[in-house]
């Protein structure tokens, strides 16, 4: 069996072709691509999201056990946590811890592109660099 | 204390001022920012990247026990995993197993800017979805 699982969602741009409506909850998330089932993830669960000018996280929530990355990677837009709020834009990543509340939404002009990463809190070892080994042979490319 | 930890690193594009250079090991990778340590992160470890047009990851290597995923934003390159080589570009999103021998290039005239995610393989529940609770309150952009 391949030691890996790949998949292509389309641009980043035509992410709101995408919708998620979770089967018995009262929510309905335009714009947001879970990656978990297609990829078969077992570390983290993934989203690729664009919000269309105006438009945002039309609730607050809050995690049990998981600690989430935002990754902005185009636009700006408005962060809420708890009774903190502030901007992001491109390059503005974000750790939220899992009982924090939060609601976020875009500010400009353009579309808001970010990548939230939820993985269980404190569930990665200290040993991040040490986990690679490098490996004989010469890449194709070089 | 703040239930978050933000950062900004600048735009996708100009991640290239940042080299990965571990202390001890003989590697060197430009264009690769880590995020773990500047955002506190315990569950997961996230690098940006930028590869220009016809650069790579120079070598192989494999992980102990971290999956990756690998979000490509932009541009084109080709990604070899054990014996396989495939194509990469913009949507595309690749789940690699630890034990998988890899090594990726941009094939492209345009940088190639992508994510990866470490996490502990088989650290995340099935219940991602669930760990997800609604919270009270208007949102302030709705």
């Amino acid at each position: 069996m391949a030691n890996y699982k790949s998949y292509n969602f389309g641009s980043l741009s035509s992410v709101d072709q995408y919708t998620f409506a979770p089967e018995g909850m009262p929510i309905s998330v335009p714009g947001k691509l879970f990656l978990k089932e297609p990829l078969e993830l077992t570390s983290v669960e993934v989203s690729v999201n664009k919000d269309k000018p105006g438009t945002g996280m039309s609730f607050f929530h809050r995690h049990k056990d998981n600690e989430e990355v935002y990754i902005f990677v185009k636009g700006k837009g408005e962060m809420v946590i708890d009774d903190e709020r502030f901007e992001v834009k491109e390059g503005s990543v974000v750790k939220v811890n899992p009982e924090a509340k939060r609601s976020w939404w875009n500010t400009g002009d353009e579309d808001l592109l970010y990548i939230v990463i939820q993985g269980a809190q404190g569930s990665m070892p200290n040993t991040t660099i040490e986990d690679g080994v490098l490996m004989d042979g010469q890449v194709p490319w070089s």
